[in-house]
């Protein structure tokens, strides 16, 4: 018990001494020379998005849930429950300052800690002065800056939660959780939209299919690797034994509220409303996207399993969600609609071959996240138009741009990808060595519910399920 | 197998090959000489608004589930899951330019395809020039109309769903829903928001308790008489035997977003903000509707069942949120506590008096959308204030305008019923004659999860129900 | 059955009766001599964060169905979709007018029935005039105010509902709604927001700790001490008996909907948005001291348990943003992560608190509400740091303002709880003498949801439960 606590109380402790040392002024207090009203309204906007994204953590809990088993249900609520809450005190600590931070092109290291540097925010461009200058394009007080980017770190961790779930060790994952967010998300969030390395390339992630999604997915692979299966998934003559969901209504209800929070997602990525035409239009590319990979999802599904399998419909419309979200402010909508029904097909393959890798996945979350932020990368590599809501991304390959930005968009997929799932792997690997990653055999067939929380999901129907 | 898919893929390849030649332009992209600032907030608004009317597919997706039995969840979940992408995809090809396109009083017949045509959104009024004068009213950019339009089309053909539930083809109902969106609907809207005839004729209906409610009601109509009741539902003797719902918490959830939905489709219905007080004004009636339909309809139940039965409850709130919806920016609030007072009676006797005719409809879809759905458009006739939010409505019978608009609202129903009626009952007829409209006996007793879809929504809880 | 009846229907008659004869005009008819624009985004900025305060609803309904057993589900969901309605009708009638109308120090006497009151909305400060002076701070439109206004009550009322879940009589529990919110909230909320002696005294509560919170948990401890304690909850040797909440994806599900829905309830508490900077202050404080009361509670929740309880860490979220609502707009983000780490460790002590107290709270609304309500209110005494987002609070004690600011808000919360628990106690008493409060022993051990209402929640699972 004791061993489980120390490392949990002391990243407490430190935060909250941390904390109490550094005491992080709060900013936006002087009366900016601005447009007051201006300002006011993007700050909604951009506190209203950052609602609806925070809103996403209820749609992560819900579909993993409800595509896993339901002795394993307590586990996993709790563990996307408190991941926000781990994500939300590591960026505040450290990450927001290590992504955003003024520093070197690979990463920040100006007001590092507790959002606690200079700040002139809502100054723009070149009338801000501070620690942040990454973030000076966009005409909202550094507080809402912040909480928009939080709550952007948090989804990316719940990302690794679906994937390494009914196996791990709590506090495992919430010690990788606290390191993910504090550091490594924010190190190759800092080369794209910290004004680094990438960002200088021409690189170009509106919402982040990779700074959000895949960075999330590999992580996650990492961790899938070095836990292994869950126990019986894989049979011994190598087909596949398939693990149901144990609630699809939940499944379906959390697919619709990540739908419903990606209208924060991505059209609140503008940070700004000007005359609102990025908003409605990234809105709709983003909906076109999804609703096109439902409908080649549905059919692919069709194909292959006989009957349109209502997981798979789920994960189409996630798919769609996650491609759209890099390219959503810089195609067109027909290009979303193309985008989308490869997304739909994309992922329904990619689940069978994870599976034919032994790449244990309970709820389809590298299929979603991983491969498909790297296609949605891609994409704006592809169908890229410039200007198209006012971002000079030059054109992609079939707009005429040649390869230049597919290769730019390769470049930064492959440098994302290989950092993170280097760095993951250790940090998972010092994990297994030390606090070990997964739970007992015996703790896995009874249920993690009980060996980790001492509870039921639903005690009034399980009755029979342990003793 | 081949079978139902040619239809799905046809579809689909037509509007993917479509979408290709037309190429759709994207439009907003010229600077337009108005106040940048109040477009924006407009278009933060509508968008706002359609997140929210998007997020009752949630709500529909749970009343439906809950108030079903669990062998059909999965079939339930998927319909109301892919019957907001098949809705995109046929407004967005077709559906859009028959409703707001110029053309006749009877049909648009301007920029029909893939929002194609000519705009100069968001400027307003004589100013705007454009394939869509009809919405020339609203200051937001052309996608914002469209997006906006989209989620309302949607929500047509999902209150089809309820009421054909738990018997119906899978793909019938996708077929179905594709023609209802992509003509149907657009055909009366267009007579109503279009700038057809019924508009000109002085028919008001704020935001759709006929243009979208009482047409899917219509619709679902015509699909349950030609589908027929579940089996069990009535017995020989002529007695009723109840079908109980399976998830009362998500049926009361489902109707709590419908409700959280209502206030981006009535108060969103004014596309605009002004100084916002209509958009107060229609907040305050909607609610006032549904709190007092809320009352009534448990005082009913409680009276006529002895106990005050929960989904009685749950769709008398629906019940006043649609009774509502059309005369809520032109009544005053106690006349909205009158409405809905109504409403959550007539929606009680509305089920009785359903399934004393032997109309199976599981979700009291009917009583609530399309009886209350001519009932709240009657009720603009009755309680209309002239200019209560700025629309030139005349006053109806209550405040002295006599039967005049009593006499054009009751036109606007029975045409738009008429139409909807008739032409819904051919098309369910040629899928029933073709495709067929029915699942098997079988496959209806041991439910339509493992018969559509091969899987179960409880596998965990239900291993017992069938092999 | 006529006894149950007699009291709704004729509270319901007055509702409509005297609406009949006062004919509340409608406000906000005139033009303003202000800025609509800025007007117009205001009420934009209310009205959203009224509809995130509404879907609260949901939240609590969940979190309390959740967590208590599924033979009361079906009242539990009844009791809390219907409570929203009966707060909408009582603060219509009389509650708005009592609180916000112009009066003494102690109610509001003007303006008193269905908001019909004289109202110059939006003219602000001294410019306006009518009867709702205490809002004429800001500048939105009187239904806006009173719609905020209006969920905000409903709150009230429903925090009530789990403390006394399971065992109350359906029809008791909305007679002792109807009067909470018709009377007892608003007259402690005249004291405090409606400009009454507290405001004048120089107590500060932001969004409501007290004025919704601590009301909702006093009216609360005074109905649980008279109605007892669940059957079989403490056994005659004084230990505690477990009873188990039966679906821990609806708690987690409420919870997070709440989390949401304070989004909407401490920012938007700003009622006008500025240059927004409030409003970012607000929501970040908000959510730091909610991450942080996750932490804290779970660590106390796995130190105490030796397990980490879902529950607990579900209850140490709502604990942190109880205890941040008073002071959130006062105090600075290290503070707000103080606050919270105090709020999770209060909210697991009190928990057992009441258990060894044998004050049966079946979801914890006690240790959230009450407890928390209090603690927060006194966190403005503590930890306020003047004018932080504007508002003349003076310092508190930990940033050098003595002990006077920590002494007002203990006078608050003593006068508030005094009354309320009083007022409180001698209604449920009444009830009690009256309609009786608790069901029968049968009905309570078979379940609510036969006796009160003759349903099942989940019929497909609960055929063994009861006949």
């Amino acid at each position: 018990m004791n061993r489980k606590f120390k490392t949990l109380i002391s990243l407490f402790l430190f935060a909250l001494f941390t904390g109490g040392i550094l005491f992080a002024q709060d900013a936006a207090s002087e009366a900016p020379a601005i447009n007051i009203a201006q300002v006011g309204m993007d700050t909604m906007w951009v506190m209203i998005a950052a609602f609806l994204v925070f809103f996403m953590n209820l749609g992560f809990a819900m579909v993993e849930t409800g595509l896993t088993r339901s002795k394993n249900s307590v586990n996993i609520l709790a563990k996307n429950f408190i991941v926000f809450a781990i994500a939300s005190i590591s960026f505040y600590v450290i990450g927001f300052g290590l992504m955003f931070g003024n520093g070197s092109g690979f990463i920040g290291k100006e007001g590092l800690f507790f959002i606690g540097g200079a700040d002139t925010s809502p100054l723009t461009g070149d009338a801000y002065q501070g620690a942040y200058s990454a973030l000076s394009w966009t005409g909202v007080p550094l507080f809402a800056k912040f909480f928009f980017q939080l709550v952007f770190a948090a989804t990316a961790a719940t990302i690794v939660s679906g994937a390494v779930a009914e196996r791990i060790k709590f506090h495992s994952f919430i010690v990788f959780s606290f390191v993910l967010v504090a550091i490594m998300y924010p190190i190759t969030g800092h080369w794209i939209w910290g004004g680094g390395w990438l960002a200088a390339k021409g690189f170009w992630d509106f919402a982040g299919s990779t700074v959000v999604h895949s960075v999330g997915g590999w992580a996650a692979l990492a961790g899938v690797i070095l836990l292994g299966a869950r126990t019986g998934k894989y049979k011994e003559d190598g087909s596949t034994n398939p693990i149901f969901g144990h609630n699809m209504g939940l499944a379906t209800l959390g697919a619709l509220v990540l739908w419903f929070g990606w209208f924060g997602f991505n059209p609140g990525s503008t940070m700004a409303v000007g005359d609102g035409s990025a908003i409605a239009h990234v809105a709709l590319t983003t909906n076109t996207s999804a609703v096109f990979a439902i409908a080649t999802a549905t059919i692919a599904s069709w194909l292959i399993q006989k009957k349109p399998d209502l997981s798979m419909i789920l994960n189409g419309a996630l798919a769609g969600l996650v491609a759209i979200t890099a390219p959503c402010a810089f195609v067109s909508v027909p290009a979303a609609a193309a985008i989308g029904s490869i997304a739909g097909v994309l992922v329904v393959c990619a689940v069978y071959f994870f599976d034919k890798l032994k790449i244990d996945d309970p709820v389809g979350a590298l299929s979603v996240h991983l491969v498909n932020g790297i296609f949605g990368t891609l994409a704006v590599g592809l169908w890229a138009k410039d200007g198209i809501t006012g971002a000079a991304t030059g054109n992609g390959l079939f707009n005429g741009g040649g390869f230049s930005l597919f290769l730019t968009q390769l470049t930064g997929v492959a440098a994302v990808g290989g950092f993170t799932f280097i760095a993951s792997f250790i940090i998972w690997f010092i994990i297994k060595k030390t606090l070990g990653m997964r739970v007992s055999k015996r703790e896995e067939i009874v249920g993690l519910d009980i060996g980790e929380h001492g509870m039921k999901a639903y005690p009034d129907f399980q009755g029979f399920l342990t003793k």
